[in-house]
């Protein structure tokens, strides 16, 4: 089957935007994803496009991927919604992978947003809920905070991890994030600071847990066939991998793992012939700072339980051996939950093409990004690869 | 790229179950599906899933994909909501195709469910309203009986489209149905009948419009590597086509067409290398009467402003020359929103493997199916036929 290419991708700022509307925050995206191509990429080269969001708020709650491709001028083009809550735009992103790997198309959109900050608490809440189990979890009063909450206190009684070790990954990210223009908490924070926050759901307390955001990315898939006209520099697609369990944490037989993200992370590997060890940066989704120390293990950036001490290590840091969350991370750079997924494809395409600013890493070849619905009812992971990386590295 | 086929199909009924969740639903469709398939086929082949739901009612707003897979024992194998209003399944079975034909999947899932009947009716025309286009359709008050009932007015003026060919849509769907017993509206109805009915929105009246539905439907897609696995007479995807629109009618130079149902289907003729008179049946998206209508012209069954006439003409009757929705179509056995698109391929299926029973048509060799989201926003179109047609043609 032929290969898939990034060829761009662009995010509006993350943040609280009362001011703006879905469609406009889309389009800001859009025009900079079309402005990263290399070489140029005309918004009617696109031929197919997909679009995540959760439809928080209940906007347009149907239809509302056509809704914002109509207003970047793709009307006509078959445009699909994706929803895997937080990994909606993850996942669209593989669906663009397909859609240029079946034939069936060559220049795909792939997108996605969220607008939450003009919701009052309780609706926020709600439709925050509305992607956690409904029966035994949502309607029983547990909230993804509550859920994430639990996962940490296993993790924390079973393995030694500590309050301090989840407070390094706010640390860690809100330091990337104060070089992020897009971020929505941009800036740094001590670990006293991490450390003395209110709590939210014990053990998680205020700077473990990222922010209520609104916002869009998108991100330009094209195949082999085509790239050459977009890039003299192409990034392959090398790995695409996705897995689901149980939407229900009450269901699964472990809370120290997700398993989803285990099963996503193996076929991508396999898929780009390559080992954890070969990245060189990655995206992890950190919704919960526990979040992030589950996916260093289930990524196999270290064993099961060994997490805490990875973080401690500064391996994660942008100076260490695996980079993590260089754009921030949801923590600080902000978590509009259907444009995370292509949010972190942004920052993949950033880093490879060499165009992070401040955040740049030294010659990056290949980087990981990873995406979660719920709390693990799905997950999805991407690799990409700079042409020529086989050499490189 | 290499071929997709389908190799079973099945549905739950189609109509008003209080007492049946929306997960029993599913199971139901896709142990139909499962059990459909000549060869037979083990759930554990299932290598990837995709899903489409409205999520009426907001049950399990977020996730539900991976809600539903779980259920029927596919936990952990990828799984994907797709979304695009009424034409969610079909959207699914197109992504089942793209999958396949990316080489990333053998076998997969596509199917579709919805829940309504247990809603108020306030509730449930807010639920149908969040695909109509939100601040100038919706918020004014308008419904998609509304919508439709533009539609009409503009063709009866404009070609001379009567309410009796109108309601012979109505008196062809009803005497389908009555011989399909998945239908909810499962009897026959006389044009004295759909005549006199009592008016919904001028000039539809209740037999011009569809039931509200509960059920769930399912297809399985598979490659051509390993379709002899499951059956001795594949039948192969030959043309998938789709595309999108403006959300809301208002936007459209045009009400007498809709053009996103064009482009799907000039895209699957044009893939299968078919013209429209290549057909042997057809399920188009008649959720109201005169959608079916608008399908005969957007598909190229006959010229614009004609399809008053093609009814009329009795060519769309199973005794006809391309016998139209011969499962009874939206109108008679149901429309579940998320069911829908898939619950059409299941018609295409049972036609072309010859297990339609008292609806069987005489040796059918290739069939279209026709899903539409919103007003047209979305439209999908498949073509499928049985290996060999080219040669029985």
């Amino acid at each position: 089957m032929r290969d898939a290419y990034l060829v761009g991708a662009g995010q509006s700022a993350f943040g609280a935007f009362p001011e703006k509307s879905y469609r406009s925050l889309f389009r800001t995206a859009f025009e900079a994803a079309v402005e990263s191509v290399p070489d140029g990429l005309e918004p009617g080269d696109v031929d197919e496009a997909f679009v995540g969001t959760l439809g928080v708020g209940g906007r347009q709650l149907g239809l509302s991927g056509p809704a914002v491709t109509e207003h970047v001028g793709l009307g006509g083009v078959p445009c699909t919604r994706v929803e895997n809550a937080c990994a909606a735009s993850g996942f669209a992103v593989r669906q663009a992978v397909q859609a240029v790997k079946s034939g069936m198309a060559d220049v795909v959109l792939a997108g996605g947003f969220e607008v939450m900050s003009d919701l009052s608490s309780d609706a926020a809440k709600y439709w925050l809920g509305v992607s956690g189990e409904t029966e035994w979890e949502r309607l029983s009063g547990t909230t993804f905070a509550g859920v994430y909450a639990q996962m940490a206190s296993v993790h924390m009684e079973q393995y030694g991890t500590t309050g301090e070790q989840l407070s390094r990954v706010a640390v860690k990210n809100h330091a990337n994030g104060a070089k992020n223009p897009h971020a929505q908490l941009g800036f740094e924070c001590s670990l006293e600071d991490a450390q003395s926050a209110p709590v939210v759901a014990d053990p998680l307390n205020l700077y473990h847990c990222c922010p209520t955001s609104d916002g869009a990315a998108c991100a330009l898939i094209v195949s082999e066939d085509v790239v050459g006209e977009y890039t003299d520099e192409p990034i392959r697609v090398a790995g695409v991998g996705a897995g689901s369990d149980s939407v229900g944490l009450f269901q699964r037989d472990s809370y120290t793992g997700v398993p989803a993200s285990e099963r996503a992370a193996e076929s991508a590997y396999e898929m780009a012939e390559i080992e954890p060890e070969d990245l060189d940066f990655a995206e992890v989704h950190d919704c919960f700072a526990i979040a992030e120390l589950l996916a260093y293990e289930d990524l196999g950036f270290c064993e099961r339980g060994e997490a805490g001490q990875l973080i401690e290590s500064g391996a994660t840091e942008p100076t260490g051996k695996l980079p993590v969350n260089t754009s921030g991370g949801l923590k600080s750079k902000g978590h509009p939950i259907g444009a995370t997924g292509a949010g972190q494809v942004v920052e993949a395409f950033k880093q490879l093409s060499g165009t992070a600013g401040p955040r740049q890493l030294e010659n990056p070849t290949r980087g990981l990004t990873h995406n979660v619905g719920g709390s693990g009812g799905a997950a999805v992971v991407h690799v990409f690869e700079r042409e020529g990386a086989e050499v490189d590295a």
